[in-house]
């Protein structure tokens, strides 16, 4: 059996192998990782997506859009989005699922956009060595993809494969996180600024991105009938233990992800005859591991 | 009903209205296009992949990979593809199909190598006023997203969205595209210069990004039944002109692209708050129109 085009993207299960020489590949350098270099996210911010065919999982980026994430927080605990659908799949774009016209319970009717925040000096940001068209800097925050502007004083997160956003009409200040869409395509940068970024999803992007594509103008099912359903929509911190998904991502503050970062610049393995001398933003692989749910897991 | 996020990919269906003032969108510009801003691929060019749940049109590049596209229409003309899988469908990467165990006929079971190639100065290429982290030059060439060294004498074509390109083993010259694939997530641009490109996805592409991931290692199927099966694969030059799609793609070194390029760049619809001021390269639209195949179209 010959080897064929590879690269992988998410490395769910790691090769206990340690390697004696230095790594050359990402399994090899995350088969060397410590435990020190994986976080667990907060289940406060980590929001299960639960469709028929399995849990999506989502971290919330409550430090870029703190009123946002607050208030879906509040539509996920007073069971808003259960029973929706995902009305919108579009090729290459995004997945779009909500009610706009659902009553939004104890949560704001509309909030203030969140586009960009001002930096804290104090926040985390791991800046990316690369030249990016769409923003002065970029880099990581909070683990997730993310620019600033030139003087570092403003900050936002920026849209690649898996970018959770908030669906707004025309006004700036229309969303509220009843509607809720994930890139399924190449990265929209140019949606960066416009929206307020509430996140990404961990894990089981999959279930969203092989999803038949809606035959209407952008991707709307019609006939609405054919969207996927939403079973339930929770916070990891409002699951019981039992039912959570141990997960962990790899940190992006650490010497080993800057190792990844130019392994990755530079593909050494046998297989890659030029490397790129270059990685974009979108392209940095965010590796995440996972464990079944356990059956008595700590709270 | 509220607007959502809103960006159409490709135009498939234009509005006849033609608007007074200067066009904002791509869908207004489309719209005022002239007959001379689209192209109709060469039949000999076009290669129709057949599944049972429709057809993805692929339009080969000749002047980029002469030896494998005259081996891909050996291939096709023989027959080699048909009843063949899709082995891999790997998220936000790549699904690829064929089988390298196969006999190839009278085609060629390894070819040199075609990463790149002299450009011939002769040859069209519309440069794109984007700098571009993994060339020196970005633009497009036989309508695909293409990129040139410093000196403009040495081409490629760019991975993007869409873009075909032949497997091959760890040796450059073991492709033969007798085993192909087609990306279906964020453009892959480490690629480029990697693997010989063979052309891209003009229509049908969801028929590939909407399959079911596959669950083995780099989004093998495992089990292969699960494979999704190839009932054909023709070129259009050899199907019955009653059977062929019509089908045309705007022009890229056209005026109306150029301005398409700008408004994409910035986008001035009253949704966009704040214009990007940038476009990467596999951001840039390619809009594609199509036809039911005719019953009696000219051959």
């Amino acid at each position: 059996m010959r080897r064929r085009i590879h690269v992988g993207v998410l490395v769910l299960a790691i090769a206990g192998a340690v390697a004696a020489e230095p790594p050359k590949t990402m399994g090899e350098l995350l088969a060397v990782s410590a435990p020190d270099d994986w976080r667990t996210p907060d289940p406060a911010d980590t929001l299960y997506l639960e469709l028929a065919t399995g849990r999506v999982i989502i971290e919330l980026a409550p430090r870029y859009a703190p009123r946002h994430i607050a208030n879906i927080r509040t539509l996920a605990r007073e069971g808003h989005y259960d029973g929706l659908a995902i009305t919108r799949v579009q090729d290459n774009f995004v997945v779009q699922w909500g009610d706009p016209d659902k009553p939004v319970g104890t949560a704001a009717r509309t909030l203030p956009a969140e586009f960009t925040q001002p930096v804290d000096p104090s926040a985390p940001f791991s800046p990316l060595a690369s030249v990016d068209g769409y923003a002065p800097q970029v880099g990581f925050a909070d683990g997730m993809p993310a620019a600033r502007d030139a003087m570092g004083r403003i900050g936002w997160l920026a849209h690649c494969y898996g970018t959770l956003g908030v669906g707004r009409d025309n006004d700036a200040d229309s969303g509220n996180g009843a509607e809720l869409y994930v890139v399924i395509g190449h990265a929209p940068r140019q949606l960066d600024r416009n929206v307020t970024v509430a996140g990404r999803v961990l894990h089981g992007i999959e279930l969203l991105a092989a999803l038949p594509r809606g035959t209407g103008p952008m991707g709307f099912h019609e006939p609405p009938a054919a969207a996927t359903r939403i079973e339930r929509v929770r916070l990891a911190a409002d699951t019981p233990a039992a039912e959570r998904t141990q997960i962990e991502v790899l940190r992006t503050d650490t010497p080993l992800f800057a190792q990844l970062v130019e392994l990755r610049r530079n593909r050494a393995d046998e297989w890659y005859k030029v490397p790129a001398g270059y990685i974009d933003l979108c392209s940095v692989p965010l590796p995440v591991r996972v464990s079944a749910p356990s059956l008595s897991g700590p709270d």
